[in-house]
């Protein structure tokens, strides 16, 4: 039986061997599971990304976010060229193992604009308005 | 150029007509973006789940969430069956235009097993533990 409809019916405190766990994660076509970063003091939410099986585990074994670049197609240390890294607290997965909530501490602006969240824009009625201003001048952030 | 393109570059309380930004949004080969809920006024990260145009346009229109469910392939207006509504208090678009992140007042459970956030499976080291209570008995909910 898939681990997460058995973890539905489980209780508060229960413990189960992760290994069990990550091997009924549901990965879509491309092998990759949507990751959302949240500030894990503030509760801010700073970006939605990607990983796969290997940035996963990078992620687990080193408590440094590692996420897949779909752009890129590789591996994405989050801050390997700004510098602006995310140390893991913790990672959550959802009811149906297709989502990953990730509890960061994110060093300055996590997004490549220079701005703390990528969630900058904002919907009101028929509008849409830019809800913060940038940390940092992002030629600033990838000049080094 | 793609709308945010530009509104990289834009500053604090900026506004552009919403139908812009809408028109560059972008859905992935199914039609799809996905779309994190957070409870609006404690920030907890309540689901992560997928919206298609109808969808989002039926959220905006009606300020009562409206996702895709992907398994039975049609609108699903989060809390028909359960009563367990989202209404939307903000709708947020991210930097590159391929997420969603809506403020929302959720009534009761948001996770089909009964608890508040979809995200009660915690990794800790080597063992995955259940981080949540269920509010209310799943059979409670689905059994009206």
């Amino acid at each position: 039986m898939n681990f997460f409809k058995t973890s539905e019916h489980a209780h508060k405190g229960d413990r189960f061997p992760l290994d069990t766990a990550l091997a009924d994660l549901k990965f879509d076509a491309h092998g990759l599971i949507p990751a959302i970063s949240q500030q894990y003091d503030s509760g801010e939410v700073l970006m939605l990304a990607w990983m796969n099986r290997e940035a996963l585990e990078e992620t687990l074994n080193t408590g440094r976010v590692c996420f897949y670049s779909r752009s890129r197609q590789q591996l994405w240390r989050k801050g390997e060229t700004s510098g602006q890294i995310q140390r893991l607290k913790e990672m959550r997965i959802d009811c149906d193992g297709d989502a990953l909530l990730l509890l960061v501490d994110q060093t300055g602006p996590a997004c490549h604009s220079g701005r703390r969240s990528c969630f900058y824009n904002s919907v009101h009625d028929k509008s849409l308005e830019i809800a913060s201003e940038p940390l940092i001048d992002p030629e600033d952030l990838y000049r080094k």
